[in-house]
C-alpha cells in the first residue's frame, strides 16, 4: 500500500532555519523533503530527505527540480538576511533576496505547479514606525529603510502580481528577528553570547564592542518561527500576510546584560561607530494576533528560556561553570 | 577662458526617449553628453556628446565611467518599459530595471559623485485605482499590479533608501504614457499607426487585432516629457516624485478612431485574447499641477498634433495622401 507524501521543498536548508524546518518535518511519516543546498549539504540518513545542489540564480534548475519533485509545499529559505550586509553589499544582497525570489515563483509558473509556497518577509518591511503603530499590525504602512528592506517589500508586491496574474498559491509572513542555538555570529544575539563567553573564558575584562544598544526588537525563538511557518502552509489564507512575532520588545542592552546574567560574568561595552548602520529602526515590536487568531499558533519559549539554550549549545563549559556557581 | 560645462551622462541614450534629450540638449554651448550604448551607438558629429559602450549590469564599468567623465547630472533612461514584456518574461524585465537602478545608485555611492540623478518611474506604480483618485496625485497610494510596476515601485524605495542612507540626490519621476514620432511599434500608438497605415497602402478591410480598446490612458507627447525631465533636473526637489502627464485620458478606441481620421480611412477592431494582459488597470489619469507649480511646466502638443507627427514620420507618403485627399 502506497502512502501519500506530502512533499515539501525547502530552499536555503542548510541555513539557520532551514535545520530546525528540517528537524520538525523530518520524522513525519507522510512528510518528504526535498531540500536544495547551494555548495555542501548537510549529512543525513533520514530516507525521507533528498537533498539536490541548486543555484537558485539558475531559472532552469528550479524547473526541474519542481517537475521532478512536485512538491506539494515550498518553504523558501534561501536568502540573504543580514541587514548589516545589505547595508555593505546592497547588490549582491537584493540580488539573493528578490531575483532568486522571483526565479521561484517563474519556475512554479512555467512548470505549473499548484503548490503552496511559503513567501518569508521581514518586520524591516515597517521601516521606521510611528509609537503609536507599536505593536505592528500587518495594516501598518510599509516604509522600508534599507536595501535589505527594500528587498522583502518587493518580495510581497510580487507574489501578489503572481496570485493575482497567475494564480498562484502564496502565504505570506513578515517575520521579526529570530534566535537560537546554532546561529551565526554575524547576528546580534550569537555575537554578544560569543564575546562575553571569550571574556569570561579568558578572564577578560576589556569591553566589547557593540553596535547601538539601545534599539527595541522583538525576538522570536527559532522553533516557534518554525512552528509557525508550517502552521501557516497548511492552515494559513492564500494573499495574506502573517506577522511572525514573540510580541514583545527588549532592547539590545537588556539582552546583553541578560547573558551576562546567566553567565555570571558581568562585561562593560563601547559602542564602535562601523557597527552603527547608516538607517535604522529604533522600535520593532509586531502584533502576533492573527497568527494566534487563525491558525491557534502560541510560542513555546521565553526570552531567557532561549539565551540558555544558546549559552549551553555555544559553550558546555559554561554551563558546567555557570551550574557549578549556581548550586 | 575655459568653459564651466554641465555634463549630463544619459544611460539608454539609443533608445526612444535618448533620441529626444540628446535633441534637447545636444546644441547647448555649456552642455556635455555622454551617452551611453549597449550594442551599436547612434552615429554623429556633434563634438558635445561621447558615445561609451556599457553593459549596466556590469558595475564596475559604470563606476568607471561615473570616475572618468565625473557627470553633474545623470538621465537614467535605460529601462525595459513594455509591460506586456514584463507579464512575458519577469526575470529579464526585472533585472533590466531594477537591477541595472541599484548598480547606477551603487556606482555614484562609490565613485563619490554628487551629481544630481533622474530616477524615472512610472504610472503603472499607482495600480488599480479608485475613480475618486482620478486624476491621481503623487500622495496617492501605490498597488503595483505588473512585474513592470513591482520593479517601478522597488525603484522609488531604493532611491529613498540611498538617498536617506548615503546622502544621493535623486529626484523622481513617475512618467505616464509617451507617444512621439520614431517610437517602436511595440508600444500601442506606433501599431495602431502602422496597422492602419498598412491597411490603407493596400487597401484593404482586414480588422486589426487588437487589446483592450477600452482601457483609459494619459499620454504625453516626448518632446513636453524631455523638458519636464531637464527641467526636474534643473530646479526639482531632491527626494521628491513627480507625476509627468498630460493631465487628460483617452481610451485606446478613441486613440484609434483618430488615427484612422487622419489617414481619413476607417478600419474595423477585433480583440486578440493573446494582447489582453493577465491584470491592467482600467483608468489612468495623472495630475500634473505638482509639475506645474514646481518648476512651471506646460505641455507644448495636443494629442492630435503628436498624432499627425507619428504618421507623417512614418509614412510621408501617407503625408501626401492625406494632404490630396482634404484639398
Amino acid at each position: 500500500m502506497s502512502v501519500i507524501k506530502n512533499k515539501f521543498l525547502i530552499t536555503g536548508a542548510t541555513g539557520f532555519v532551514g535545520k530546525y524546518v528540517i528537524e520538525y518535518l523530518a520524522n513525519r511519516a507522510n512528510a518528504q523533503l526535498i531540500c536544495t543546498y547551494r555548495r555542501i549539504p548537510k549529512e543525513t540518513n533520514n530516507r525521507n530527505i533528498i537533498w539536490e545542489q541548486v543555484d537558485l540564480n539558475d531559472l532552469g534548475t528550479l524547473i526541474t527540480i519542481i517537475k521532478t519533485h512536485q512538491p506539494n509545499y515550498i518553504i523558501h529559505l534561501a536568502a540573504e538576511s543580514s541587514v548589516g550586509y545589505s547595508w555593505k553589499f546592497p547588490v549582491q544582497s537584493f540580488r539573493n533576496n528578490i531575483n532568486i525570489f522571483l526565479n521561484l515563483l517563474e519556475a512554479v509558473k512555467i512548470a505549473k505547479s499548484s503548490c503552496r509556497i511559503l513567501s518569508i518577509g521581514s518586520s524591516e518591511s515597517y521601516g521606521i514606525v510611528n509609537k503609536e503603530n507599536l505593536p505592528l499590525k500587518e495594516s501598518c504602512p510599509l516604509n522600508p529603510v534599507s536595501p535589505y528592506a527594500v528587498a522583502r517589500v518587493s518580495q510581497e508586491l510580487l507574489s501578489k502580481v503572481y496570485i493575482e496574474g497567475y494564480g498562484l498559491d502564496i502565504v505570506l509572513t513578515r517575520s521579526f528577528n529570530h534566535f537560537g542555538p546554532y546561529q551565526d555570529t554575524r547576528f546580534v544575539i550569537p555575537s554578544f553570547v560569543s564575546k562575553v563567553i571569550d571574556r569570561k573564558n579568558s578572564n577578560s575584562k576589556i569591553p566589547i564592542e557593540t553596535g547601538n544598544l539601545s534599539i527595541v526588537r522583538d525576538f522570536l525563538d527559532v522553533r516557534d518561527v518554525v512552528k509557525a511557518y508550517i502552521g501557516l502552509l497548511e492552515k494559513g489564507k492564500s494573499g495574506e500576510v502573517y506577522n511572525i512575532s514573540s510580541g514583545e520588545g527588549f532592547t539590545l542592552q537588556n539582552i546583553l546584560s541578560q547573558i551576562c546574567d546567566i553567565l555570571q560574568y558581568p562585561v562593560q561595552s563601547i559602542i564602535n561607530p562601523d557597527f552603527i548602520r547608516p538607517n535604522d529602526n529604533p522600535v520593532i515590536i509586531g502584533d502576533n494576533s492573527k497568527l494566534r487568531e487563525e491558525i491557534f499558533w502560541q510560542p513555546a519559549y521565553k526570552m531567557k528560556d532561549t539565551l540558555e539554550d544558546i549559552i549551553y549549545s555555544r559553550s558546555p563549559k559554561s554551563k558546567i561553570s555557570v551550574a557549578t556557581q549556581i548550586h
